[in-house]
């Protein structure tokens, strides 16, 4: 139906997995009674089993409760529903609010939500390479502080965080621990039995899931007030009629995510950042260890990022510029500018994500195909003078 | 994999048509793109087409204009969008709101999470058949009215209501008038050009389309604040990486749904009717000419509804007492109360809905099934004591 292309964007790990499809088909066929049917019919009871049996397989794996696990439409929901169901919950007299500069939008756009309600919210630096500035967080985290959200790997630049540091430092304070996890989750290992952190937000679209489906982990005791209003389902906490399919969908996408795979992924990553590195005039963005395994951000000086993503796009490859959510606007990536780069350097960042349907030969074609248009852009365009 | 039952539950209209899966399958599969690209990539404009082109389709369905329609994760997140971004966005000084007593619960609390804000909140009363008190309601829209809140249908006994009378009482005062429509939305026809209501709550999975997909109409020129704290998707009213196939699979939904198939579902409903009120102390819940064409909800005297439920549920037959939402409590429906309803009768209460995959056989083999576990629960049952 469409023409081939190879994608090497946030898409590549958003292909949904045939094996997913196959998990959820019963529950879009035969089984698609409404769960909530606790006093009801024994449908009822099977479709709460079957939600309860993913919940329990999402939950395991970050090794969880699995009543510490509540579904909700996504990533974005699941950050609303944490910041704001949190910080509205917690005590009077706590209303200070720490998130990084480098925050996704939800987190980002919920805590200045807050602060229009009176919260005070305090933006944590990052260094070049994106980590967290542990020493002003530190600083900033103070008994007054409700809660710290801070991700657990950056969407554009790939670059993880110290989650056990950063929880760390929350507890001294008594502040809750929030991350979004939406790119990290599966392919770095999160363990909250051991990691001192509160709340989780997990998303099945990365993983080669179904959109429409995400997850919050609240760990047990975490005060948290309902932020949609309507039914009681998901304990009181996410309300509507249960996504039964698109839960069992997600948590077979989780069970699919495998150590190999994710080293496998790594492996391509880090030939794609060997092949471009070799191109003059280039640099990794984020941080050369601390990184997500299937994620690479490379600027090209004296190129427009927006050029070269149309001219990959032209040789049938789907790569990205500034985040996801963003590229609809020309503004620079508040990451890129974040982690101290110029506007030059922001415009001609560009990302590369792997997904379980890229090989070598894939990584080989586009870093062919970056030299090339790299080299023929920086010769035509007024930004490729070179400086002697 | 699982039991043959029958659906005559909300599940009847909630099981996915093979035609919505096909329709949704090159969108997990092939073009799998994240449509905010609007200066990306041609597979991002493609996948911004194919959302926009499901988008039109729904529009055209209650005479809109695509770019007054954006998708939602479903039906309760739709309402709240509604009530919470329409409310905050209004001019100051209007900050009354009125909802009916029987609304289903995103739009009731959502109302009630509004006086908390410091909103006034009046429930105007239904008469016995369901139906909106219009004479209270001209006495209770003032100028100083926001928002009136009245659903299209309601969830357990399938009262409509008069949608353009309520929408003028609103006009006069220059309050907005939201309904919601997850019950009727194409099998009870409306057009926004002609009926004046500014903001609509739809949902595909009570028309064989996919869960965790709704959508919202939001009239031209309506207030409405950004809910949801994220990217810039859906006119930056909704953020989120778009759920392409979900919105596809919504688009197919509601081109599947015939006047002529509505039809059948009214004739198979009437059927039920007459079947189930031939059993001595039954009443029809519910206005008997203004309600859904696929429900029926019946009260019988000295019954239990659970009861009746789970001796249906033994024979085959899912249905439901209560609203679906609220099932898992014992508590006495709000609906049956609010039409004046005893708790007696709130319990013996029964609904059935019909949907694509039942037939006429269906009706009679559970006529027959309700009529012989009904007297039986008479015979065994302190309730059953029949007066002389």
């Amino acid at each position: 139906m469409f023409e081939d292309v190879t994608y090497l964007d946030n898409a590549a790990a958003t292909r949904l997995d045939e094996r997913v499809l196959e998990a959820m088909k019963p529950y879009f066929f035969e089984l698609y009674a409404v769960a909530t049917s606790q006093f009801g019919y024994s449908l009822g009871i099977e479709a709460t089993d079957a939600l309860d049996g993913a919940r329990t397989r999402i939950a395991d794996r970050i090794g969880a409760q699995p009543d510490e696990v509540i579904f909700t439409s996504g990533g974005t929901e699941a950050s609303n529903l944490a910041l704001k169901g949190a910080a509205r919950a917690i005590e009077k007299g706590r209303d200070h609010i720490v998130v990084s500069a480098i925050e996704d939008f939800p987190v980002l756009y919920s805590a200045r939500t807050l602060r229009k309600e009176g919260y005070q919210v305090t933006e944590v630096r990052v260094d070049e390479t994106g980590r967290i500035d542990l020493d002003q967080l530190r600083e900033v985290v103070t008994p007054d502080t409700a809660l710290v959200s801070i991700q657990a790997a950056n969407q554009e630049i790939g670059t993880t965080q110290d989650l056990e540091a950063i929880g760390e430092i929350c507890r001294e304070h008594g502040a809750l621990f929030h991350t979004d996890a939406t790119h990290t989750f599966t392919r770095v290992p999160l363990d909250v039995s051991q990691v001192p952190v509160d709340l989780v937000t997990m998303a099945a679209h990365t993983i080669h899931g179904p959109k429409g489906i995400g997850a919050l982990f609240i760990r047990d005791g975490t005060p948290i007030q309902k932020w949609i209003d309507g039914g009681f389902q998901e304990f009181n906490l996410r309300p509507g009629v249960e996504n039964i399919p698109g839960a069992v969908g997600f948590a077979k996408a989780v069970e699919l995510v495998t150590p190999e795979e994710t080293q496998r992924l790594q492996g391509l990553r880090d030939r794609l950042i060997d092949r471009l590195l070799a191109i003059p005039d280039t640099r990794l963005n984020g941080h050369p260890v601390h990184r997500l395994p299937h994620n690479a951000n490379i600027s090209f000086r004296f190129v427009e990022g927006e050029s070269l993503l149309l001219h990959l796009d032209l040789r049938g490859f789907a790569v990205s510029t500034g985040s996801a959510c963003f590229s609809r606007s020309l503004e620079a990536s508040h990451v890129i500018l974040g982690i101290g780069g110029d506007h030059e350097r922001a415009h001609g960042s560009v990302r590369f994500t792997f997904g379980r349907y890229n090989d070598e030969k894939d990584v080989d074609a586009v870093s062919e195909a970056v030299a090339e248009v790299v080299a023929e852009l920086r010769r035509i365009s007024p930004l490729g003078k070179r400086r002697p």
